[in-house]
């Protein structure tokens, strides 16, 4: 089974397609959303929720695996699917991020990132190769070039050699790929700056491979440049190839990107703030702790069909978050997971009805109700 | 909808029975085991996963919930039941055990018991009058009269006096149940005394009433003295009555009591030890964290149907365990619910096809095998 992408619909107003992506574990109709399994597990909710939501492909953590259990583990036990028993796609980001974000001692040479865990201090050293083969190791459906992003106030000096670096690294990425039935991805980064964008898109996008990526967004800059940046660039991207822009974001940032032409989404936003009683709504974002919950039977959102509102109150939902219940946790993040599927799912049926501008208009008026209930 | 109790077969060679009990929200087999869901919520799963795992019937407590959301909110909710979403029996204790392990500043007095809680200090008065009301407001099938458990090392003289002054409470809580729906059940205390055990039992089993229970064990004693107490007590509560040991025990403890004649049992053991990485087993005990489990491909329990068993390696449940996630807690959870809710159901059917004394050789030989695993 080779991956392969198809684009089923265009918009005609905008740069947003529906498509599907077929991998050696089911197909993934995109736009989509994956929900984030940093460590074999996505955070609060079991397999059997993810699949009662519809989801269709996760992303798993990396840097996260190969410290623990380790890749070489996982492989053993059967791959990444058999270990956490999870039948559909799996994407795997290469670490990278993980290295900058939370490994100590970390350095960058050309050979690659040599780190220390942030779990027990051991030495590691993270190549091209080594995450190519990590990732292969794991079995994954998508695998993601090792990159840097480079930090958003690096001097220019800096951003241009990096970037350099990251073409070198994803060319060794690309030899280092057995080609199987996992497929790489290649990431441009840039920051914001336009031209450094630009140049970095056409060199990663010079190289063929079955999909590319935007990294380097959400971390940090306003969401309007963030938008007015992916709006110019996702364009430029290969048409006939997925294109994921790398943890973004709010509902808003989704439905922006997908006009912007963007394919794939993923963002530990709706995880973790369902963990800490943020919940998205269609009407709204609702902050269960608050006290006008307290005493309300209805549901978070009456007009949601997941597990969460069609059983339970906003006061139970209240209730466990107060008296820090782990049921909250998953309730919540069985809501705030089916808000981003159902997002993404509107997102494309709207595209294949030709109806894009007049979902987007309804969506940014139900948004609004919640948050002017105070 | 009348509370109603069954008993439909009986052991041959021990004071076993299997029955039924009727309630207003469905009927619940005996021998039965009550997961405990503390604070409207048995921690670590859900009401679906509940419900997969057959459970007919869930204990509430009455302090932990007068305190927090408050009988007067989850009444005015719709109770307990709608509350928490969940279709079939409750039981609530009278919230008295609680007042003397965790509230602070507790008094006893012939009134009742006042005592700060142990959330934020706010003073509460819970009488016998109070405790029914409360458990009335929660819409609970089945309410525990308020008692005292002394403590074990009481001095007799304390401890008789206890006893009668539990008694003089049970009439009052018998004088304050509305004889609706919820059945109330009368506590003897007496700990290992028999002499006053018998004496107390008498007095308590004197008020009719539509179930009975024992209290006060489990608090410290070796698991034989219980079982010999249990065993020469049991007997001599009412034959048409459900029996209920409260707050016992491990297997071993449930198995020995259901040949002594009790019906209903609760305990924490497998949810908190679940949470603890502390699995039961029909071949013993399992310590998920061990490092004889990281490479294991198998799963728990091969004879186990649970999702947990049937989907996941112990080499899984030991990386969930190890990186803390939250569904480590509640596939720990759903599994030694499954293993308490499963021996009894075995129980059951070994009562019904008279092959009791077969069953619990067999138990005994099996739990073994773990164990000697090392």
């Amino acid at each position: 089974m080779t991956f392969r992408f198809e684009v089923l619909h265009r918009d005609a107003g905008t740069g947003a397609r529906a498509g599907r992506m077929h991998t050696a574990h089911g197909t993934v109709d995109t736009p989509v959303f994956m929900p984030v399994g940093t460590q074999a597990t996505v955070k609060a909710v079991g397999q059997d929720d993810l699949q009662a939501l519809g989801a269709e492909i996760l992303l798993g953590n990396t840097y996260h695996l190969m410290l623990r259990p380790g890749e070489a583990l996982v492989q053993q036990l059967g791959g990444l699917h058999r270990f956490m028993a999870w039948p559909r796609a799996i994407l795997t980001d290469s670490g990278g991020y993980q290295v900058y974000s939370l490994a100590q001692n970390r350095r960058i040479t050309e050979e690659g990132a040599t780190f220390q865990s942030h779990l027990d201090g051991s030495k590691h050293v993270l190549t091209p190769e080594r995450a190519v083969a990590i990732q292969e190791a794991l079995g994954s459906d998508i695998l993601m070039a090792l990159d840097e992003c480079p930090p958003s106030r690096s001097e220019r000096g800096y951003l241009e050699e990096s970037l350099a670096r990251t073409t070198r690294w994803l060319q060794r990425c690309a030899r280092a790929w057995s080609r199987g039935p996992g497929a790489l991805f290649g990431i441009a980064q840039g920051g914001l700056d336009p031209v450094l964008r630009r140049r970095h898109l056409e060199e990663v996008c010079a190289i063929d491979l079955p999909g590319y990526a935007l990294g380097g967004y959400s971390v940090g800059e306003r969401p309007e440049e963030m938008h007015a940046s992916v709006a110019e660039v996702a364009p430029l991207m290969p048409a006939d190839r997925p294109r994921y822009l790398m943890g973004v974001g709010t509902p808003v940032d989704l439905v922006n990107a997908v006009a912007a032409g963007i394919d794939m989404f993923d963002c530990v936003l709706p995880t973790r703030n369902a963990r800490n009683g943020w919940l998205f709504t269609a009407r709204g974002d609702v902050k269960i702790k608050n006290a006008r919950h307290r005493e309300d039977p209805g549901p978070l959102d009456p007009d949601c069909a997941c597990y969460t509102c069609r059983n339970f109150s906003r006061a139970y939902l209240h209730h466990l978050h107060r008296t820090g219940e782990i049921l909250g946790a998953r309730l919540n993040t069985i809501h705030n997971l089916h808000y981003y599927l159902d997002l993404m799912r509107g997102l494309r049926g709207a595209i294949e009805a030709g109806e894009l501008p007049a979902f987007r208009g309804h969506f940014r008026e139900r948004r609004m109700i919640e948050s002017q209930a105070g």
